[in-house]
């Protein structure tokens, strides 16, 4: 597609191209666009249709969008403005340097200003910093041909009409219905009569990760947003749901791989950036493993006279940090979904522990069969074998604790996964091992 | 809410509990049923309306739908199934044991059950398990006014009648309309005039992941899913490609944790199921810290002789993993979000390469001076700091090129992401520092 418009620009056939671009799917347009070359980029742009070109600018990457603010006119700019819903319009001032907000809020007619302003104000990361505030508002005594009508009338101008909010004269949520029960319902039924009155709505000051929660479990297609006084200030549509979801799973996978969260893909973070997100915690790790590193040093005349101890290492501090993780991960996703609970504690420390146990008995036995195979000898089975056990079960139970730790004191659980468990483990497995190995073989250590 | 169910319940004020259950809404049934008892769940469900009913039955658990089946009349088993979609008819009965299935397709209408059957014979994870055949069929020279009436007459029994189809004589799909264009329309715009021709479709046997990636992408409501020759068997709709997401991300996560992943939640998988599904990536990776400790006893001479090498395994080793995670971690992230593709191989590989080279010096440096400082001894900052830019270097490497290979080959990537990335860099890391040892200090090896 991006060789058939370079191709018609080259030519100069504009016609063949409004038209080519025309019979585009719009959802496939912004990725095109992203490709094209600047000048390029601009040519095609103009030769969209309006409502296209309203719908493609609000998904195009924050530079190109940039770019394309900077060849327009003040006159398109306000056109292109006034076409996008103003969650859109939000989205793309936050992500614009300071000039080019300047001239955006200079092309912004007044009564939208004053909206946006206070969109804006919303903390990051709140119902109210995503939701759109264009939405349909119908009265209870309205019939289901004036509620039509209404939506015939403004719907085109509003992100979604599939939702519609019945207000009082205060602007409180008094019910809720669909279209479809509207497109439905005999032309002379009274809204009141059919509306669903069991209305959920959410705080503008509600994490958006919650609210992008509850559309999944309740199947919704918007969720009304109201303010402190409950009174309906704007909505939270499922494409914008589902775009949070999106972001904080990538965020739990990077925290979970020791990577400070970035919001920027891939390619389009820096090397240096990269550098930095990744080597915070390298450097963490690090330290801690120096710390494992000396407790090691301190069975120094442990392991010089049974060498192969060391040789263990790996495999125990290995298995205890998969271990961990493997706890880690199941709790937190158990959480995320509400079905792990903190009056679930017991519950969840009373199956890890048996959880622990039936794992390290198979790898107990497992190793000691290998152990008197390979070296013949029973001491250092029984070693290893103790250690497993001492070392996963204390896996399990940081693995299952510390997660419902960190959301006790309302920090990341996703943090402690990976990062904080792999420290601690590395830490304590080796300990547990060389202490259980100098019981054990009754060797000295340096003290 | 369950404390006042089982109050009116035991206090047999059934009247009072119809009218309760009425006002709770519908979406915060399903946990509150999970949770009564056996007896009190079939009182409290026999009173519920009977949308309402099948409602929250399709949202169960399947263990409490098989309860309430095995005491339900074939009469109430009628009633609730007439009312189910289609598709969640479906998953009633690839979760229900095979004497309840029976029961269910004995009570089934024949023209259902012909459906049902195709539905479950597409193979699991394409979009044709997760379809319904419920959907909105137009022709393209109605009116928009006989549209809404044809809606209006048999929009209750569809899943959804947001997004209706133009289909031809023999039912291939002209164009696509959503309700919102209708309801705005003049009534006797002809729909061929208005509809979108430009149509996204996919097949049945398409995989669900890559379906539900493209609501991501396209801010769909529902997708049409065609068969092999283009006609319009089903759709797929929103709520479905979110669960869909949902059950990938855990998926992915459970892997990347070492976890045979598994579709029950965390308290309804029994212990001996938990330990089954970690034990075997442990037993694995068991296998894999034993070849590691091998190499290390073949260094036994080395360490024998410059013992505070041993202090510095665990850094070396953790160090690696947790840049080879890092790496991967973000290469299979961008892969599924279609940025990093396989012919940006050597685009992502030469970021990688001067990522790990920054990162590298960075750790080299902080570790030589701590070297220095503490120890005094300046060919071991020499060794640690050369091994750390091998390691570093040849995990971001792995972290790269295994995702992308897996991908290429097509199994898994997240297979490849801490697994198998952690064996290999286990090994490779120890070897690595070892031989920069002897090498750098002189040192002898046993062989």
């Amino acid at each position: 597609m991006k060789e058939k418009i370079t191709e018609l620009i080259d030519a100069r056939k504009f016609n063949n191209l409004k038209e080519y671009l025309q019979s585009v799917n719009s959802a496939d347009l912004p990725t095109l666009f992203d490709e094209l070359d600047d000048e390029k980029k601009l040519i095609a742009y103009r030769l969209l249709s309006k409502e296209k070109a309203a719908e493609v600018f609000a998904e195009l990457d924050p530079d190109v969008q940039e770019k394309l603010i900077n060849d327009f006119s003040d006159k398109e700019l306000q056109n292109v403005i006034s076409e996008l819903f103003m969650d859109d319009t939000v989205d793309l001032i936050e992500e614009m340097p300071s000039n080019v907000v300047k001239r955006i809020l200079k092309n912004i007619h007044p009564s939208d200003r004053k909206i946006i302003n206070e969109l804006l104000n919303y903390p990051e990361d709140s119902a109210g910093s995503i939701m759109t505030t264009e939405f349909i508002d119908l009265k209870e005594n309205m019939t289901v041909e004036e509620a039509l009508e209404k939506i015939k009338k403004i719907g085109l101008e509003k992100e979604t009409i599939y939702n519609c909010y019945v207000l009082n004269i205060s602007r409180k949520v008094k019910g809720i219905i669909d279209l479809k029960s509207l497109v439905i319902a005999e032309k002379d039924t009274i809204i009141k009569d059919i509306m669903e009155t069991n209305v959920i709505t959410v705080t503008t000051l509600e994490d958006q990760e919650e609210v992008a929660k509850m559309f999944d479990k309740y199947n919704f297609l918007a969720l009304p947003v109201v303010d402190t006084e409950n009174r309906l200030v704007g909505i939270v549509t499922i494409d914008d749901a589902m775009d949070v979801l999106q972001d904080e799973v990538a965020e739990d996978f990077e925290i979970m791989s020791a990577i400070t969260p970035n919001e920027d893909t891939y390619f389009k973070t820096s090397v240096l950036k990269h550098a930095k997100n990744r080597i915070i915690w390298l450097l963490i790790l690090m330290l801690s493993s120096i710390v494992t590193g000396a407790i090691i040093t301190k069975y120094e005349a442990a392991f010089a006279s049974v060498p192969i101890l060391v040789a263990f290492i790996p495999m125990i501090m290995g298995t205890t940090g998969n271990c961990g993780s493997q706890t880690s991960t199941l709790i937190i996703r158990g959480m995320s979904n509400d079905e792990v609970r903190l009056k679930d504690y017991v519950k969840a420390i009373w199956k890890e522990l048996r959880v622990a146990i039936s794992v390290a008995l198979m790898l107990g036995i497992a190793n000691g069969i290998r152990i008197l195979v390979q070296y013949d000898d029973m001491k250092l089975a029984v070693v290893v074998a103790l250690s497993l056990l001492g070392t996963v079960v204390l896996a399990n139970f940081l693995g299952c604790s510390l997660p419902m730790l960190a959301k006790k004191i309302k920090i990341d659980p996703a943090l402690m996964a990976t990062p904080v468990i792999t420290t601690v483990s590395d830490m304590c497995s080796v300990l547990i091992f060389f202490k259980i190995a100098t019981m054990v073989m009754g060797l000295e250590i340096n003290v």
